[in-house]
C-alpha cells in the first residue's frame, strides 16, 4: 500500500459497550470512518454487542476488523500484563474466530486486526510476540490484515511476507522517536489540533511533543472512539483529509488499489 | 445419516482442561473414538488448551467439534442459565468461532458443534433457543454439524433442514420418555453397563432407569471424559461396538457415506 | 420495626459502574435516599468503585449495604442461574465479605445485604435458598439486616429469628398476589406514578397491575438509580413521603427506634 | 517476632482448587503445617472452596491467612499485572475480605495475609505498592500479619509500624541478592534440598543459586502445596526443623509469643 495515491483510511474502535454499559459513540462515527475495529469481549463487547457491530459495518459498509485486547474487562485491557508470544498469538486468535464467526454469519467479510490498549502496546515493543501474533492471524486467514503502528513495527511485519496497515493516530501525542504516547485518561482534545496532525501525517510527517519533526508512512489514522469529543474529532479530520484532495477509503480498497 | 450402514460416530469432550487445572483423559481416549468436543473457554478451556485439543484431533485424524457452554467456569457450565434464544445463538457463535480460529490456523476442519452441559438441556426444552443456534451456526458456516439429543430436538432440526447428528450416551441413564438423566456427581460407572447400553443404542432402543423401552436412532454415542474410568468405559464400548460388527467413523465421514 | 413510628427508609442500589463503563446517578441521588446498595463486583461494580461508594455513603451519611448479585457481568445478574441454597449462601457472603472490607478501611458501618437481581429473585422463590442465605449472612456479622421483599420473603426469615427489613418498590408494578414485575427494560417511569405507589405503600397497600389491591408492610422503599429520570423520580418520591408526614430513615435507625 | 526463640511458623497454599478442577495437597498437608494461605478466587479458589478450606483451618487448627492474587485465573496469577498503588490495594481488601466472610461464619479468626504469586513479585519491587497494600489491610483490619518476602520488603513494612511475617521459601531457589527465583513450572524438587535449605534459614542464612550466602531472618516458611511431591517435601522439612529443636507454631503464636 502507498500514500501516493492519495487513498488513507480512517479507522476507529467500536464496539465497545459492554452488557448493561454503553460506550463509544459508533452510530456517529459510522457514516465517517471507513473502518472498523470491533471489541471481541476480553477487554469490552460481548456477543450481543459484537453482533449490533457488524451489522453496524455491514450497513454503512466500512472495513470489519478485530480489536482483541488483553484478558482484563475491569481496566479494559489497558493495563499491561505479561504474555508471551505464544500466550499473545493466542489470545489473538481466539477473539479474532470470535468475531469472524458473527462476521460470517451476517455475511460481512472481515478485513483487519487491530490489537487493543496494552496488547498493542506490546507488540511495538516485542518484536517475538509481534512475530508470533502476525504469523498465527496470517496462518489463520491469509486475506487479513494487520494493524500495526507505523515505523519499525509495521514495517518488520511487511517485510517478513506480512499483509499490514501501517498507523498513525490523529488524537495522541507523540515521543520523539515517533511513538504514540498513550493517554490513559482519554481526555478531551481540540479537533483543529487533530486536524492539523492529520494533515502532517498525510504530508509524511509527525511532530512530537516536543517538536522534533519524523517522517512517517501511514495507511489508516486512528481515531479513538471513547474519548470526549470523538465525533467533533472525526469531523475535523475528514474535513481536513478531503480539503487536502485525500479520499478515505478502507484498507480492503486500499490494499488493492493502492501503489 | 443412518444407523443402517453400520457405522457409528463415538464423540468424547476433550479440552476441558483450564490453565494450571487439568482435566479428563484426552490422550489416552484420542486413539479411541472418532470425534471430539472442545472445550471453547466459558465452562472449561483456554486459548492454549484449545490449540493443544486442535493438535490432538489433527494427530489422531478424528473429527473436530467445538463444545460451547455458558459462561460459567465456577460451575463447569452446568448450572443452568436463563439464555434467551438469541443470547444462546450468540454465545455458540463466538465460541464455534474462537476454535475455528485454532483449526483454521493448524489446517484442521472444524466438523461439528455440540453444546455443553446445560446450553445443551436448555436446546433439549427450549425449540425456539434450538432454533436459534442452529440458524445461527448453519449461517454461520453451512458445513457444520449440529449434535443434538436423538429424538424431538435432533429430528426438529433436521426437518428445518439443517445438518445434524443425532446422538445418545453411553454413560447417562434415561428417562422414561427417552431423555438423558444428568449426573451431576459424574460417577464412576461399569464399563460393562456402558457397553451393554451402546449395544442397545446400536439395536436402535434405549432401556430407561425404570426398564422401560423406547427406540432411538442415532448417529454418535457420546461418552463422558472427566468422568473416573472414562477410558475403561471407551475401551469396553469400542470393543462391544466391534464385536456387533459397526465401524466407528468420524460424523464427517457417516454425513458423506451414510444413508 | 412498624411502619406506625411514620419512619421509611429509602434505598437505592448504586456502585453499578464497572471499570471504562459509567452508571447510575450516584452523586445526584445520595442526598435524596437514606440506604445505599452498593454492587460487589459479580454482576457490577469494581474495586475501586466500590471504594468510591463506601466514601459516598460516608460523606452523605447513608447506610451502607452490599448488594450481591449472581456472576454474570455481561447479564448484570439479570439472567437467572441455577444455584443450590449453599451456593446461594456462599456467592452473599464472598461479596458482603468483600464490601465490608472497604467499609472497615474507611471506617463506615456495614448495615444491611440486599440481594440484587435474578438472586434476589431467587430468595423470593426458593425458602431453602432464602434460609440458607439469611443464616449464613447472620452466623458472618448478627448486626446485619437482610432486604427483603415485603410479604412472606420478609415475614419468613423475620420468623426464622433475623434481622429483616421489608422492601417495597417505587417504581416497579405488582402482580395480584403483590409480587414484583422485573422491568428488564428499566424504561422510564412518570415520577408521579412512583409518588402515587409510595403513597400507596406508606398507607400499607399496593394496587397490582390490575388494579388489585392488597396489603403491605415495608420498612424501606426501592427506588431504582439506574432507571432513566431514576433523580426526578426520587425527588417526586421524596416530596411525597415528606408531605404525607413521613420521615426518611436509614434502616439502621429504623431498626433501632422502630416499632 | 524473633528466630531466636526458636518458633517458626510452616505455611502453604491452599483452596487453589477451582470448580470443577481439584489442585493441592491440601488434606494432606495440613496436618504438617501451621498456617494456611487460601485462594480467594481472582487466581484460584471460589466460594465454595474458600469454604471448605476455612473449615480444614478450623479441624487442623492451623493459622488461617488470605491469599490474594491478581484477576488472571487462566494465568493463575503468575502473569504480571500493571497495578497502580492503589488498585494493588483494592484488590488485596477485595479478596482479603471475601475470605473473612466465610471466616467470620465458621468462627475461624483471620491472621494474615499473603500475596500470590506475581502480585506478590509486584510488592517486592514496588515499595509503593507494597505500602499501599500494608496501609490498607492495617487500615481494614489492624490485627492482621501481613506476610512478605524477608529482606527489605518485610524489613521495610516493619519499619513503618506494621504487624509483618518475614517469609523465607523451602522450594525455591535464591538470587546471590537474596530474593527467589520464581519457577513457573513449578518443577519436583529434591526432599531434602527442601529439607537443608530449611536448616540454613533456621541458622539465619540463604545460599544462592550461584552458592552466595546471605543472611536471612524468617518467621515462617514456605513450602508450595501444588508442587509435586509437596507431601514428601513437607515431611521432610518437618523432620529438619524438629530435628533442630525448633517447634512449629503458628504466625499467631509467634506474635504473641515471640521476641
Amino acid at each position: 500500500m502507498s500514500a501516493s495515491t492519495k487513498l488513507i483510511d480512517l479507522n476507529a474502535d467500536g464496539g465497545e459497550s459492554f452488557g448493561r454499559w454503553t460506550l463509544g459513540a459508533d452510530e456517529s462515527l459510522a457514516p465517517l470512518i471507513s473502518s472498523i475495529n470491533v471489541a471481541c469481549g476480553w477487554h469490552a463487547g460481548d456477543p450481543a454487542t459484537m453482533s449490533t457491530s457488524v451489522t453496524l459495518a455491514k450497513e454503512h459498509e466500512i472495513g470489519l476488523g478485530a480489536h482483541p485486547g488483553f484478558p482484563d474487562l475491569t481496566g479494559f485491557g489497558r493495563r499491561a500484563m505479561a504474555f508471551s508470544p505464544a500466550e499473545a498469538a493466542q489470545a489473538v486468535l481466539y477473539q479474532t474466530g470470535a468475531l469472524r464467526a458473527f462476521a460470517d454469519q451476517l455475511g460481512v467479510p472481515l478485513r483487519h486486526v487491530k490489537p487493543h490498549g496494552s496488547l498493542y502496546g506490546l507488540l511495538m515493543k516485542d518484536d517475538d510476540a509481534a512475530d508470533a501474533v502476525a504469523d498465527a492471524v496470517a496462518q489463520m486467514d491469509a486475506s487479513l490484515l494487520m494493524v500495526l503502528e507505523a515505523g519499525h513495527c509495521a514495517e518488520r511485519q511487511r517485510e517478513r511476507g506480512h499483509k499490514v496497515a501501517a498507523e498513525a493516530f490523529a488524537d495522541l501525542e507523540y515521543t520523539d522517536d515517533g511513538h504514540i504516547i498513550i493517554d490513559p485518561k482519554n481526555q478531551r482534545r481540540d479537533p483543529q489540533w487533530c486536524a492539523d496532525q492529520v494533515a502532517d501525517i498525510l504530508d509524511g510527517r509527525i511532530r512530537s511533543v516536543n517538536g522534533v519533526e519524523s517522517s512517517i508512512r501511514a495507511d489508516t489514522i486512528c481515531l479513538h472512539s471513547d474519548r470526549p469529543g470523538a465525533v467533533d474529532n472525526a469531523h475535523a479530520v475528514v474535513d481536513r483529509i478531503t480539503s487536502k484532495g485525500w479520499t478515505i477509503r478502507s484498507l480492503h480498497h486500499i490494499d488493492q488499489e493502492g501503489s
